[in-house]
Formats: C-alpha cells, structure tokens, sequence
C-alpha cells in the first residue's frame, strides 16, 4: 500500500481503465488537469471506434485541446494508468504536457522509462517532467486480469 | 529528377500537402492504400482542428481504419510527403501497416531513419516495411518555402 492517499486525477485515471474494461477494451485510463481541474478525459478505445490510434492518452489529449481551443496543452498534466507507448509519448511532447504522471510501468510496450524513452531523444522539441509508479498496483491488477480472461 | 514517373499515391498525398499549406497548416499530406486503392487520405491539421495529434498520417489512418471498421489496417501501405515522427511511426505499427512509403527524410523530427527508429526497437511489435525518398526533392521544397514565409 502506497503512504500517501492515491491523487484524485489518478482514482479517476483508474475508473476510467475499469470503464475501458467493462466495454471490452484494454483497461488504461487518462485524465488532462489544467489549475486542478480535469479538461480531458479518454479510456482505450481501439475496438469501439474502429481506431488504432485510440488510446487513453490520445482520446484524453484530444479531448482537452477540443475543450480549450489550442493544440497546445501548455500548463496541463496527464495522468495516465500505464506509462506510454512511443505514438502517445510522442503525442505528449507534440500537446506540450508539462508533467506526466503515470502508474505501472510497461517494459514490453512503454516509451518513457524502456524502449525508444522517446522524451530521452537529443531530438525531442519537449520533454515533459514524468513521474511513475502512481497506483501501478491497481493498474498492473487490472491489466493482468483482463489479458488472463483472455487466454 | 527521378528517373520514373512519381507513383499516383504519393502524387495525391503531394497534393494534400499543398491543400494544407493553402490553409496555413504545415504542407504534409498522406494516403493509405488497399488493393491498389486509397481508402483514407489525410493533411496535416493540428491548427484547424486544434488537435496535437492530427499529423497526415493519423488523419489518414484513422479515416482508413474507419472506412474499413476495423482498427487493424491489415494488407494496407501508408504514403506519406516527410519522414513519420515517433507519435505516426507508433500509430503506424498499432495499425499494422503493411509497407511504408516516405518522401523526404527529417532528420530532425523523423523517427524512422533518424532519432528513436521506433521499427528498429526491439520492443516494436510490428514492423512495416519502409521505402523513403520518393518525391522527396517536391516534398522538402513545400516544407522549405512554408517555414521561409514564417521566418
């Protein structure tokens, strides 16, 4: 048990991972907070919408600059339940998170801590602060529990 | 000059790119193909649509994944004017594009030949084949007139 009460940003992270895997979608969840307040939210979407490129992150990314009017996410976090693979930490630079908090890292798929570190790159334009480790007990629980049922 | 005719997709996806510069978007186009088919074509369009990820490429994949209904683009070639960066290169490899086509290199945001190489990670689960360099000279001019009007 972590120390500290889990962030809300991150419980809410959490309710959306479950909702994913109500639908029958990978369990990963994302919130966009800009002063407290969450302005984005997206849960995996890749069946439902026929989209490849609908994972947490970017259906939360792209909800929040709708909302704002701005591609740029200037001065907004990203919660997230599992650390990101390359298209959504790439995503991230471009959107222009400012900190990036996430739960279970991912050795097999993640971008930030393992494989390509995307925001390591001498050529990335910017690089979030990031933080992991946030609720990954309760995100790695779900996720293993959804590829097991599915074995 | 190249010495063969430049392939009718990577023509449409040229054109695209001039169609987003005329909206004051950066001039990127792209197309995907299926059975000798375009099934989706996409420009680049982050400023319209105030959204960070809508690059050519994800414009198009997604209209491809769409108009399939399936979010797999199984047996379907990408053709695009600049070298993907690691967010298009990672939604490429999600959605199991089959071959790759890119005109000019970006040696300072590319993600193929240069920087993260996301196929070349060992953690990538699907690796398109990639061809670069075709129409590469008409692709670095659009790009190179749209940034020298900016400056």
């Amino acid at each position: 048990m972590p120390a500290f009460p889990l962030p809300d940003p991150m419980r809410r992270a959490l309710d959306l991972a479950r909702a994913a895997e109500a639908a029958g979608e990978v369990p990963i969840g994302a919130v966009v907070v800009k002063d407290g307040r969450i302005i984005g939210e997206g849960e995996n979407r890749n069946r439902r919408d026929n989209d490849p490129t609908a994972h947490a992150e970017m259906v939360a990314i792209r909800a929040a600059a709708a909302a704002l009017g701005d591609f740029r996410l200037t001065g907004c976090d990203l919660w997230v339940t599992l650390e990101p693979c390359p298209m959504c930490a790439g995503a991230i630079s471009h959107a222009r998170i400012e900190r990036l908090y996430y739960g279970a890292a991912d050795p097999k798929g993640g971008a930030v801590e393992h494989g390509s570190r995307i925001f390591a790159q001498p050529e990335c334009l910017h690089r979030p602060e990031h933080y992991g480790d946030i609720g990954a007990e309760e995100s790695a629980g779900l996720l293993r529990g959804f590829f097991a049922a599915r074995r």
